[in-house]
């Protein structure tokens, strides 16, 4: 029987996870998905891959993964499934056929990376680890000139964690911004792929600036000098929001090497 | 020595919580902040009075408490201290020193409750004990006209849970709105006082009047009943929240009799 290709829409939150990857050391939101759909499927045993890895604590608005299985589902009947033998911080929010070369890692377009800093003095009980609660001043508009800089192609290896898989540290950023947003400030990057730990790395780094630490120059100093050791900290995970991801209708030109750790 | 009298502005989450109120059963708000007060004066025993009461579940994003000492501390001091000694879902956002005959329940003059329904077919991991999810239709014209009909002085007995007690049933309401916001629908009521449950009550019957099983005609027949056997069920405490509270400078007219249960 000719298996159905499945895109599913998720949203989490990371706080209770290891990650997206399976992982020895914990529960990784790729197992707890998996499991769920095989209830959803009446213990058909499938394999969930996803647009790329997210670490522990990362939190998912909206991201695509997908499967392969021969028992039929309505598209309805899945997600309602799917929503109930998940649990209450994984929801399933859409599922679609889709076609049968559908590679949800190849096919993304952009991704929309927010990082989230709740800026005030005092803590919000409704945010707690949703954001990175800072208290000192910053300096926004550096940030957001530091953060332009980024914008375009270009070797990141500045931003780039150890360990990191990816066949090369080249990567295209379309936008990248920092703004306030009532008592938070967002840093927000969109591109086809990032490198492991990157956002949080750039963040970090931009938070440097934000507190004079670093100045506009020095950042564009770092970039060029694509050296992990000079860049800033890694900001915390439970503050960095995969916001969205756009696919095409087929794989895009240099996915193959510009593939996510 | 004269005991200073201090005014806080608390926000929380309600959801591990039997409400603000001490009870036998389980941690109170009001519990909870006294004891982190007594840490932060070093340990002298205080009483910490609310504006008024909220229910087990319920959320605040700024309500008013206050207590007399006669340890000395500055309010910068004072809300370091007590936002260490707070768990992470109770947090202090300001504190100050109120004049010696400050009453934080006859001095409110109005209160900004929201009912916050979570409106689409799929749960969301953020909002989870946060709002009221309800997947089905729903009539906001028709909500809204409802709404509007319980703004001005009225008997609210239609509203009013059983064994509330407050010295009479009727209260004032400013305003009553029903909107969409984004994927959710708000109920917001203002407000001088509002009795036992009745929020929850006047947005359980409002789900009803847009879900089609009221009329608004019928739901002013109801309003007019002043019978609580007649209004809808009681909305989930999750969805409540207190917004906002408005203080004058002395006692509110009528304050003595209109008080919240």
């Amino acid at each position: 029987m000719d298996r159905t290709c499945w895109r599913l829409r998720l949203a989490w939150r990371g706080t209770d996870y290891v990650g997206w990857q399976r992982q020895p050391n914990g529960r990784s939101i790729q197992e707890v998905v998996e499991e769920a759909v095989v209830r959803a499927l009446g213990g058909e045993q499938v394999r969930v891959t996803a647009s790329g890895r997210t670490d522990a604590g990362v939190h998912a608005l909206s991201q695509f993964v997908s499967f392969r299985a021969e028992t039929a589902r309505s598209p309805e009947a899945l997600v309602a499934a799917l929503n109930h033998a998940l649990p209450r911080d994984i929801a399933a929010l859409e599922a679609a056929v889709a076609p049968p070369d559908f590679d949800v890692r190849r096919w993304v377009r952009r991704k929309l990376y927010r990082y989230r800093v709740l800026h005030r003095p005092t803590r919000c009980p409704f945010r707690e680890g949703l954001a990175w609660h800072w208290r000192g001043p910053l300096d926004l508009d550096a940030m957001d000139a530091a953060a332009r800089l980024l914008e375009g192609r270009h070797d990141f290896s500045s931003f780039r964690a150890q360990g990191c898989g990816a066949a090369h540290p080249n990567r295209l950023i379309e936008r990248a911004r920092v703004s306030a947003v009532d008592d938070e400030v967002h840093l927000e990057f969109t591109g086809n792929g990032f490198l492991r730990h990157q956002v949080r790395i750039m963040s970090g780094t931009l938070m440097e600036v934000g507190q004079g630490r670093r100045s506009v120059d020095d950042f564009a100093t770092l970039l060029a000098a694509r050296s992990r050791e000079r860049a800033g900290r890694t900001a915390p995970a439970e503050g960095l929001w995969l916001v969205s991801v756009e696919l095409g209708d087929g794989p895009r030109v240099g996915a193959e090497e510009d593939l996510d750790d």
